[in-house]
């Protein structure tokens, strides 16, 4: 039996109350000092609660599988990301703060340049442009029209930008427009089912239309599509885990995320500050809260080692508040690594603690970091583990089996 | 391939012996001394064959799921207990001794209190009547005759009792008659597939005669059939391991389960005492031996940390006995944990101990807990890896592949 099918069965619903604590891309790798970002943090209040914790490393995905953000959130909340995916233009829009109803197909754009003589492409991305021309590019392509089919176009960033057209009827299955290489002409959309014709047909005639407007334009005189795709209609929280659940989050990313799975999104403001009192607030409303703290991967993405700890540091003054609420069981860790030396998303496993108010097996662990981990009863797991494991602690769960 | 496919395949049939001693629900939790059961007993004869051995800890299904005796004996056994699953009705006939030929259907029965005017249950446990009750009402319903089927009714306690239809041609693929719930009428047997149909009236037919024997009694006006069951046809330890295995236990349901796997079950009396003297009888005779402590499970679950304390030292005190059969491996652990401040059984993994005389690599772990196991050699693995780590310490298994 798999494991969403195991907690749609075993699941028994309570008033326990349950906080996942995500610092995006927290785990990292040693410095020069021989600590990672978290171990060079100063971390009362997580060194604390850890002696009251079981502790472990959690891998997001496998051995060394560097996970996006979708599939870092997927394995979180207790879907299997190598099972379970989510296309990419449905990403991007999620990424932008659009939702998709299940009527639509999402597509990521990417703006190109295009040989005028053969048609053949010269640059994959056109040149890099800025974000400001891609709007305008896109407010141009916005006067795109087919009849019977709402369509909405947005900039992302620098070359990118989503497409999603709405109508009866659509469905998913359909090739990408990128030749991924130069010297190659844009491919036209497949249906790779015959369900799939229809929608081939509209992606190929807005590609049409948009050829048309973009010839003028330079460098960004053509665009491929990829990644179309529908919202993957994932069974919710409420039916697999039987939880009144909500995100608190500062990104539209991972706010779609957690809608995806059918959370609360919560109005959480732009800091970690105004995220708290949201927690604080609808403390009362659910028994199941994603707070998400975004800067620590940017930090990292950025390569900046001493602004990723200064986040964590920030993070962990919020812990009091936190474990003033008495929750029954709080979860600390990453949806990926994402060290400050690699300056992107990586592999490396994160750590974790989860501390109970009850039934707890403790470890000898007495600090929060990567090293320290490695010592702890958690032993290594996955982040799917950690929903199962969560809603154990919280007694949420019955026996499996007579 | 499927781990039982590949032991079928890679087996050598050999006289080396394996015993693979369970203490039901060996694991546990933390007392306010920082200490589990099995830390606080003396275990002398334990610790010192750790430094001897290689050690670890187990789960027995997965993070977080808490296993019935059932499944947690199936993955003891080799056998992965989210694709192996074994009815209630099973479970509860071999609980009370009765052994299941191919043809028979078995069901957990539950009296229940029912409202005359409407029929709907007013009660699903009918008050929790003694077992004295139950037997009493069992006899009355042994009259119900249906042509061409053999109908064995038994009780189990309080008001729990066993159904086996035998006839030609049953099927599962049933539902249960328990609506879950008070203010529901019973429900009726429904076959899920065609071939249950015979299977569904036949359990209907009962029913109808059972509720006019009970409709004169009070509180037990009623019943309803769950977990509806055939003897899951297990491939066997002979065929699997090629082994000549047997069960040494002192209750009906672990005989019981042990049969489903083909094993003999040997009489072996009612202390641990006895059990000895049994394994010491038949040394000769087998090259497998589950070998099955209750007591442990049983404190637990009266929440009696020290009495659990003490069957462990007493299990302790037949190590001596055990070595000096010079097995070839020997596997220390439980079926799951029953921490003794749960009382109820829990998803804590278990401590290994897994002493082979022969090609181990052994760890730094000089004695047998919890908090010991976690730095032990075996790491984390679930209990469907015990088999295999056996057979290839017994020197039972050939090389995969060239």
């Amino acid at each position: 039996m798999k494991q969403i099918e195991l907690m749609k069965e075993l699941h028994e619903v309570s008033d326990k109350k349950i906080i996942m604590l995500v610092m995006d891309g927290l785990g990292g790798i040693q410095n020069e000092k021989g600590l990672t970002e978290l171990e060079a943090a100063r971390t009362p209040n997580m060194d604390t609660l850890s002696k009251e914790s079981i502790l472990g490393l959690s891998s997001p995905i496998a051995p060394g599988i560097t996970p996006g953000s979708g599939p870092g959130h997927l394995g979180l909340f207790g879907y299997d990301p190598l099972e379970y995916q989510i296309g990419r233009g449905v990403l991007e829009a999620l990424g932008i703060g659009l939702s998709l109803k299940s009527t639509c197909l999402a597509a990521r754009g990417n703006f190109c340049s295009i040989d005028p003589a053969t048609g053949a492409i010269t640059d994959r991305r056109a040149g890099r442009i800025p974000t400001e021309k891609c709007a305008e590019l896109v407010e141009k392509l916005s006067v795109i029209r087919i009849e019977g089919v709402d369509i909405t176009v947005r900039p992302v960033k620098d070359y990118r930008f989503v497409l999603i057209l709405d109508a009866p009827g659509l469905a998913d299955g359909l090739t990408e427009t990128d030749p991924q290489r130069v010297g190659a002409k844009p491919l036209k959309v497949e249906p790779l089912r015959p369900e799939a014709k229809k929608s081939a047909d509209l992606f190929n005639q807005w590609l049409q239309q948009a050829f048309e407007i973009l010839k003028p334009e330079h460098p960004a005189n053509g665009c491929t599509l990829r990644g179309i795709a529908k919202d993957p209609g994932l069974p919710g929280y409420a039916q697999i885990y039987g939880l009144k659940s909500c995100a608190i989050a500062t990104y539209p990313m991972y706010k779609g995320l957690a809608r995806l799975v059918g959370m609360d999104v919560l109005d959480a403001g732009d800091t970690i500050a105004s995220e708290v009192q949201t927690l604080k607030k609808n403390w009362e409303k659910y028994d199941f809260f994603f707070f998400h703290v975004k800067k620590t991967d940017s930090a990292g993405e950025d390569g900046n080692f001493d602004a990723k700890v200064k986040v964590i540091e920030e993070t962990d003054a919020i812990i009091p508040d936190i474990m003033a609420l008495k929750p029954d069981v709080v979860i600390i860790t990453g949806d990926h690594s994402t060290p400050s030396a690699m300056k992107s998303h990586s592999w490396h496993e994160l750590p974790v603690l989860l501390y109970a108010k009850k039934n707890l097996r403790k470890d000898a662990v007495a600090s929060f970091g990567e090293t320290a981990c490695i010592l702890g009863g958690l032993g290594h797991i996955k982040h799917v583990d950690l929903m199962p494991l969560a809603m154990a602690h919280a007694d949420k769960l019955t026996k499996y089996g007579a």
